[in-house]
This record gives C-alpha cells, sequence and structure tokens, in this order.
C-alpha cells in the first residue's frame, strides 16, 4: 500500500534534490498538498524556466540566463586581474567579502581523469584566450584547498606560465576565530611554513 | 552581489519546501543547474499536475487524484471497521503494520480553536453521515497521542455516542524496543495504568 499514483510520483520526484531521503520527500509532499499549493505551483514554473533558460556566461562560464553575466557586464571591475574559481557559488562567497574588484572565470568543477573531466570540461583554453586577449594582469588562483583544487591550480598555472602573467595562489593558514588545538596538522604545517614578518 | 535573477528566484521558490534554508536551496538550485537539468524538468511537471489535480478521496478525504481512493474502493477491506486519523501519512503507518483489515477515515488535521480549526473543517459530519450509513460496527480513534489529538478523539467519541456504535482508542503506553528508563513520566503513567493481567 502506498498513497496514490501521482502522490507518489511527486514523492519520488522530489528526491531528485540534494539530501532528500524517501522521508523527507514523503513530508515536503504533504506540506505542499496541506498548505501551500500556490507554493508548488510557483516552484513548477520557476524551474522549467531556469532548467530551460539558465546557460553560462560567455566570459567567465558562470551559471546566467543573459548571455553575459551581469559582473562580466560591470564597467566598475578591473579586468586586469582575473580569479579562477570553481564554482559560482564560490564566487558569491568571494563577492560577500566585498574586498575583490576584479573578474572571475568559472571552471564549473576540477580536473578529475578518473571521472573523464580534462582540460577541455573546465574550460582552460578559454581561460588562456581570455588572459590574453583582456590583457589580465594578474591571475588568483582561487580553486578548493583539497587535493584535486591543487592540482587544478597547479596545472593552470603552469599553461599561464607561457604568458607572461603573474599566478598567484590563496593563502592556506589557520582560519580565522578558531582554536590552534582542533587545526588540523596539514593546515598548521602550512600556516607554519607560510608565516610572514609582523610589522611594527 | 547576488546570482542571476532567474537562478535567485529558483533559489527563493525552493524555500517553499519544508526544513530548506538559504544555504539549502542554493545547494539544490546548483546540483540540479550542474548536474540534473532532466530531473528539475521531471519535477516541475509532477509537481504543476499534483498541485492541480490532487483533491480528497469522497468517502475517506484523503489526498488522491481519483474520486474514491484506492483503499476505500478495495473490496477486500472491512468497510464495519473505521479508523479514524489525523493525515493521509498516518494511513500509510498504519497500512505498513499490515495487520488493519478495515477502513480509515482522515480528519486532515486535528481540533485547534485557536487556529479557527472547529468540527466542520476536520468534517466530523461527513464522519457520523459515514458511520450511519455504512452500518459502521467500531470506530478506532487512531489521532496522535498529543493535547489535540486526544481533545479531538474525546469530542468525536462524544458525538458517535448516540448512534450506537463501539468506540475505542489505540493503546498508549512504553514503545517495543526502548528503555524504561528513558521513557517520559506521562507515557509510563498511562502504562502502569493500562496494565494488563498476563495470561499463563
Amino acid at each position: 500500500m502506498s498513497f496514490s499514483p501521482l502522490i507518489e510520483q511527486l514523492i519520488s520526484a522530489l528526491r531528485c534534490l540534494p539530501g532528500v531521503g524517501p522521508k523527507s520527500a514523503q513530508r515536503m509532499a504533504m506540506q505542499l498538498l496541506e498548505r501551500d499549493r500556490e507554493g508548488g505551483r510557483h516552484l513548477s514554473e520557476v524551474l522549467k524556466l531556469a532548467m530551460d533558460g539558465v546557460g553560462r556566461c560567455q566570459k567567465c562560464r558562470t551559471f546566467t540566463e543573459q548571455e553575459i553575466c551581469n559582473l562580466c557586464d560591470s564597467p566598475r571591475r578591473d579586468e586586469k586581474l582575473l580569479c579562477v574559481v570553481e564554482t559560482p557559488s564560490d564566487v558569491l562567497a568571494i563577492e560577500q567579502t566585498g574586498g575583490y574588484s576584479g573578474l572571475y572565470f568559472v571552471l564549473m568543477g576540477h580536473l578529475s581523469p578518473i571521472d573523464g573531466i580534462g582540460p577541455e570540461e573546465i574550460g582552460v583554453d578559454e581561460l588562456l584566450r581570455r588572459v590574453d586577449e583582456a590583457g589580465v594582469k594578474e591571475v588568483i588562483m582561487a580553486t578548493n584547498p583539497t587535493v584535486e583544487g591543487e592540482a587544478t591550480a597547479f596545472y593552470i598555472s603552469e599553461q599561464l606560465q607561457s604568458q607572461g602573467v603573474l599566478v598567484s595562489r590563496i593563502a592556506h593558514g589557520v582560519p580565522l576565530g578558531g582554536e590552534l588545538e582542533y587545526v588540523d596538522g596539514g593546515t598548521l604545517a602550512h600556516a607554519m611554513a607560510g608565516r610572514k614578518q609582523i610589522d611594527l
């Protein structure tokens, strides 16, 4: 025994969302049916529009329904400075710090030969062309501080070497506000090695 | 700074789902856009169909896109036995025990005068009519073991008194598999008061 066919279909369709198991899918379906049919209809419409309409920015590869995203289109950004990140969420995270005024290039992933993701899939050729054409002065590698992120940053740096552009990597070290005792060994070793003189 | 307008709309529309905050909504939107556009389109379609097509069973009030739900329509169920529950999920929970062969009546909530939910909203009149017309012999009150659930069960029992039908309440006591030490006082008191002689 189960719910009616259409309700079962709804529960199973909701499971395409990350982190949604059978119980939460059932709870979501019941909540929408009981209390928020308008919200459900709205979600259905927006979902369709977004799945069909969202593509990639032609300059930085981030998700957008426009040809060129708002950031790339902004006249207030320094186009000589380019920050390379893995995902659109990373762009948002850096923008929220409010301290960066350059542009971005979104790889949409990282190198992962096992999954068949090579330089072409993450747009390395486009990146090289962009650096060349826009006369970029500095490329900041802000891929994740993971094995794959490091490897991707290293590979791209090598490719950029011949273009005579400054390539930098965001600093690794202890995060602010934590306690040294709980920081993992790799991070701590990086923080020690990357120490800076205190200017008095 | 934020994502493009359409993506922001998608993130905000996803928040109509229970338990989905800004961060998980963002993660869901990104996951669908990156990896599962087909799943997103499918969810959009099913969502629309369900929001528009799911109504109430004319006999038991549960959610269904049919006039009469499969359970009420089944010739194998004992229609002299009626179990009153609060939600369609409760029907499913009882069905999964596999031990009940009667029919159901779904209140779709419980009495809650503060929220303006009175006997009419939970279909008490329909219940009385159904008990009368189908010649029901026993009504099992399986509302939740909460203050509101108890009050609702008590109110409905009173209304049924004049119809000469047996009204019962599911047993309250210690749940199977737990440890007595961790059972709350109210449940334990109920379990003591409702003790049964052991037949040897």
